[in-house]
């Protein structure tokens, strides 16, 4: 797992680093495809300022794609929204008493015109996958490798042995 | 019911216009105690720069507290508390599917650090009283007026025939 | 609102012709960014065969991404999603008892590897802008609209009186 | 527990080895009941062909009854049945963050048409029980089997000390 | 809708006669498929020397399959699978504050031994289609019935114009 | 604790022996007001009968007030109520997966006519305390000690230390 | 319905005069068993003083259950326990968003030491009748009633035609 | 942590000592910023004279906001709030079944009139901190002391590196 790298595609974001656990699982799926990717800590809530900076400079640096996770009030993924038009994938980090429902309604219930693409409950890599599916939308080698991916995980369920 | 004021001390905001009917009697509340208010519609999702503007004027403008409400991913109040030390009180408005538990944990269930001080489903009514309770910490009168209300309300409580 | 146009690029599928008032929103919000898409009735429980018909030839036809929508055990998207590597939003539809609860949960647990990118309850709107989100990565016009679309919309919140 | 008989009447189906700590517990009681039973890893999202295959050839191999647990967005018994007209019994499995309300509310809210007899969360063991119900409609020694299960349990209650 | 017929092989009980508008689809899907069927008030709590005196003959009159709805803390399927070792179908009957989410639980979480096939909420039409499926485990003519029903229903679907 | 005794007034049932830890809170609450108890593993589902049993004899021999737990599809606390005029109270036994939320709704949404006076997730203290507040009803003496024992709490809060 | 009459034994609270229709049913049912009753709107946090001298002078009156209903943040029925050993029943009134989840929890969920007997949301006639359960401990012809009562529910829905 | 100190301006209640570890985060919270504090375990439902005696004396003592813990039936806050008009903080505090839903609704869903300022669940810190928001309305070295909190909170989010 690295937190940077040369030229990143997508940008991981976490409301606090206490996320890490969760959300390298994102980093992780997507070097799986050979999809760069930066990692940082940035609360919307805490530090509105440097998720400004972070997002004015983004889409210039060449990011796609912003994945961000958060829990409880999760504003993340819906303040990033807010800022952007690249498409944002949101991951409710669950929470410790309300288990996640907090962070999954304050992740998804967007108003009309800022949509979040949001994915269960901790589910980064997921997150990580739906990132790659829509990078593959141009990028006939993302797709190729999507349908690799698809036909091994079959293939791994056809061999397990109860 | 008057949206702005020669001096207001509380300012009012909500996510969309739909939200007035339900944030307009945080308004009537404060106006029965004589608490100058302005009502704004600004959206933290789809008008984050009317946002930080009205934001970087309110203190300088006398606005003392603030009083945001909205539904579904309801963050408005959590980004209000991330850009100003202003006691920021949440109303949670009743959203068509969930009937507001979106609303609600999406206000209340804040990192730590910063606080939404967050009131019932709907109860902009209470979000104003809340504000006098707030601002009577330093104006002897309005503490009166607040004892003179709790005595009235009991009062009817009492003469209530069924 | 037309259910089907000659080159469409982004297919909407609906359970039953009972979310048709809900998924209209979702074409009607592409046809506002002249992205063109069909409306297609298909069930994941009722109609298996007209599903697997349907995403043998989506691809083919220059469908890039599909939309799903359902309520209840709401598997449409979760069942389009295992069948095709192109992006797919789900769109939980309002159940009569409750409130499509079961939607959301249904269409956004689903497990590692096979992603779908979920919008709130109802929000065929906001899927509709989100595929926008996605083709505007390779389509600098549509990133264009989407910029002019954010400031229209901030400009109309700014200019609301109440 | 065993995996597979010669000539098994009831299908065992889940999403993942992950299950089967909760769903050996029907292969369990099917064995109690002396009723053969074979148990697969087939994820309806992962392995769809898979899936396809197994269900072609079930009643052919002389399967009457199929249980399927899953969990989270659990559409396995949800598919099965849609492919299917043998009696299908779900088994919620305990999801992690929601505790199972996720796979119960995915697996029983099904659209008319195609019902899945839905048994508690992790009730595995009911499921395995349920399939001796409707077998024994057409078999009178698994009948009298219930009965004397029923009355076996009836006694060991009665002789509970406490 | 009849409540009776000469010779009924499932067995229809509602615990109050506001059930019936829900129940009454149950009768009608089965005999859409040419089942006999009777229907009866029977409450668990209010008349459980009723239910003992039905339950006491079902068997011998010929009744092989039993469909229980009711709602809030519904028993009924509950206690009907703790006095027969006939299969139970239980519908939860939607309830006036919580949406049949008590329903729901108070039919399906049944403990080990006694379980009882739940099907949504309101889902009395399956629960119709699924004793259709059961009794076609030993009648080759329901089956046939069934996969008729299947075809139609997905003919239904693909012939939906919108 | 002692699960019987010469001449008991409240009878304290659980449908599985399992509920013990929880429900001999009851009997100690009982026991500390001086008030005779028995304990009984019976259950609503397994064991019918000798729930027939129990219930016919239970008023003969003394007793006031009956007591039941269980969890789930907790039917027990209202099939005994069903069956009996003495005050039954429910106390909802935490499960597994749903952490008693089932149970709670099971024991408490009784229909219009056979009430069960039910206390919280696990209260089976608080159920042996209501017990003796119904049976102080027409008892000075344990009035009195209700008294004693509210001072006493009173004074150990105030008593505490921090 | 009247609501006060010369020698009541049950008081019936409630927080609002909006609570009345659906608390009247309590007053009706114990009516039904000529049990006298009072009737009266009393706040626990808007009339705290009004609730004392109720509750001081009510056992000397002849009260022995008092049943209380609320909704929302519902501690009426838990206030009205801390001050009096009387039995004290509550009724979890329906609340608008919520539809009474709220009202049920803030009721049941008490601490050690303090019960309330609480029956279902809006579930004032059981309320009633449990009132009557309590007073038949010892008054033999009140349980003479009860039973009656029960022979006549069980002979009506014996009578049920559908 | 001190449990009281010389000259206090804000008092921190809670139902139980069990509610320290989690209050004792608001008294912490309140030193950090230099603000004098108490903390008393009092019972609404079990020491409610011990209550009055409290708030008959805090305003005159110089308290100016209570902060008030409590779980499951969660009466603290609300009961609190009903017998003062100083500024009433609530914090539901996690319960062991519901996890601190039921604390959470008992806090917040307060009638008309009498609002209690809810924070998150367990969030006694947040809770000290809005007791400072609310302070430093007439304190400017508070107000002075709360933006330097937020800048060293933004700092070091910054800072981190993952």
């Amino acid at each position: 797992m690295v937190s940077s790298v040369a030229k990143p595609v997508v940008g991981i974001l976490m409301g606090s680093k206490s996320d890490l656990d969760v959300m390298k699982e994102a980093s992780e799926a997507l070097e799986g495809f050979g999809v760069a990717c930066e990692m940082r800590v940035i609360s919307a809530h805490r530090s509105p300022k440097l998720l400004d900076e972070y997002l004015s400079s983004a889409r210039g640096r060449g990011i796609s794609v912003i994945i961000a996770g958060a829990g409880g009030a999760a504003h993340l993924a819906g303040v990033v929204a807010s800022h952007t038009t690249l498409p944002v994938i949101g991951v409710p980090v669950e929470s410790k008493s309300l288990k996640g429902l907090d962070s999954l309604l304050s992740t998804i219930q967007m108003p009309p015109g800022v949509p979040v693409a949001t994915v269960g409950i901790n589910a980064a890599k997921n997150a990580g996958i739906l990132a790659v599916h829509m990078l593959a939308l141009s990028d006939a080698s993302l797709a190729k490798k999507l349908d690799a991916y698809r036909a091994d995980m079959a293939e791994k369920i056809r061999a397990t042995k109860i």
